[in-house]
């Protein structure tokens, strides 16, 4: 069974669920199965949300977030859904458990996994399919709920900058701001908590700026790492500050993670597609927003980077 | 006359407009009277727009920005709007030169100027107000009025981020992208247009970062100025990065515009009144964003500004 009405069904007729999100969630990810797991359980319905890494410093704000479980819950004759990812191993899940499977996601489709699928890759964020779903369901919005959804596709759309924006999104918005959100509150949340340790990072990294032509390169050494007793995940987010600048088109961030082994993020503007540069290192990911990783000493790594660029974009 | 009604009825009785803004426009000044300007001009009537200080490059993407007069146009039995702002000082206009005069603006009232005068300090945008009012006229949305308006409520709300963002505001803005208005595209004309040396100046002046238990301070000395030649207006926005850390309450900014003066910007999170600890320096602002400037040699003026953020705010 395919598509919205499908899924709505399967959130009605079902009684007892284990919600899942995929491995290293996000606030899409997180605020759709908190938000899900809410509404179901006000219509009486018994929800568990599951997430094998748990809920991130930065997302501990979501309303109810100490109910993601880091140990796979029993399946007991639950039903499984399956949020913002369409693939079981993606969540980290042992699907033959269950009885019943539903996906909802805006990813392309990985599997086929799932007796019931709603899979949108147009739609900008999971947390608008959950916001529809309720809907459809005559489910109450509390503020909790419209927290956890509004984060979602506030994360999605990086607070309706990305060009993934849309009508319904900015709608969406607006009806859970109507029910309770605090939009400067939740982007408080999600952009003002680095530690200080972190922006220090950050600061170290930006030190190590080089721009030729329209690509820029950044670098955060295991050193830099030491020094400020900070890890792989502080940097998120680091490589987008380069493309504040007009002239630069990708952005390439080097990070040490092992001695002469970097993992690479790489981003662009407009058409230029980084997913094919990733794939050139056995990476992937998508047009504006990719990444992998490469051997070798910090020189040798950003020629064969740079040389790749060239050949491929010829910038 | 007060009020929306009042507003809409002018604009559509008149048919020769001046239509201005502020000095030292932004996006929410220029956005509106852009948008108004082209509304008005499709129903058949004359638009001049002005604005003494012109379009700032990071403006020019504006539809029709190429429209904005630096110098004021003689009245000739034109009609006045003063949009963004509600005394025309503030626009650098001779007020007396026009007889039919109007207001519509979401600051708090300066003067009682204008014959019609349409004043929401609740309003996040004054974009939002020329939006509803161009309903009302039942001018068409094209996309260009769409692109200027949703960039006026974007730079007022910081996209969606600020406190100040309320349903009406998005729901806004899903009306303008569903008009043709685009997100990624204003987003990133609006916050990636950086030059390089601006870029090499944030890089210098993070690397001046000092954290003073919930106090930041960060300084661009003269030297870096001239290292990255760059000016004061190249700072702007500066004082905000800072507040990326969770702990950091209130952020310093300080900037030497002449030998031993230096202009100093203050944020704050919450509750913490920074005018107040700028009108110490006979500087001003609001509440979590103000200004002022100090005397001294760089040490004695943190020296100072330290010590009053103690005494002010215990901190």
């Amino acid at each position: 069974l395919n598509g919205k009405d499908a899924a709505v069904s399967f959130l009605r007729e079902q009684s007892r669920f284990v919600i899942t999100t995929h491995v290293f969630p996000d606030g899409d990810g997180l605020g759709s199965a908190l938000a899900l797991s809410l509404a179901l359980e006000a219509m009486g319905k018994q929800c568990r949300v599951y997430c094998r890494d748990g809920v991130p410093d930065v997302y501990e704000f979501l309303p109810h977030s100490e109910k993601v479980l880091k140990k796979t819950p029993p399946a007991d004759g639950a039903a499984l859904v399956l949020l913002d990812c369409n693939k079981p191993e993606r969540a980290a899940i042992e699907a033959e458990d269950f009885d019943s499977t539903a996906v909802i996601d805006h990813h392309e489709t990985e599997s086929d996994f799932g007796q019931v699928r709603w899979i949108e890759p147009r739609v900008p964020a999971t947390g608008i399919m959950v916001y529809h779903a309720l809907k459809a369901l005559g489910a109450a919005i509390t503020k909790d709920i419209a927290t956890n959804l509004y984060a979602a596709i506030a994360v999605d759309t990086g607070t309706f900058r990305f060009s993934n924006t849309d009508p319904d999104s900015l709608r969406v918005a607006a009806e859970l701001t109507e029910a309770g959100a605090e939009p400067g509150y939740i982007s408080e949340n999600l952009y003002q908590t680095w530690s200080e340790n972190r922006f220090k990072l950050l600061c170290m990294n930006m030190g190590s700026l080089d721009v030729k032509g329209s690509v820029s390169l950044t670098t955060v050494t295991a050193e830099m790492f030491e020094l400020t007793n900070t890890h792989i995940y502080d940097t998120e987010n680091f490589v987008n500050f380069p493309l504040l600048m007009k002239d630069v088109k990708v952005s390439v961030f080097l990070r040490e993670t092992e001695k002469n082994i970097w993992k690479v993020s790489l981003r662009s503007k407009g058409d230029i597609n980084v997913a094919k540069l990733a794939e050139r290192f056995h990476g992937g990911g998508h047009k504006n927003a990719a990444g992998c990783r490469v051997r070798g000493d910090l020189v040798t790594v950003r020629g064969k980077v740079l040389g790749a660029i060239r050949e491929l974009y010829g910038l």
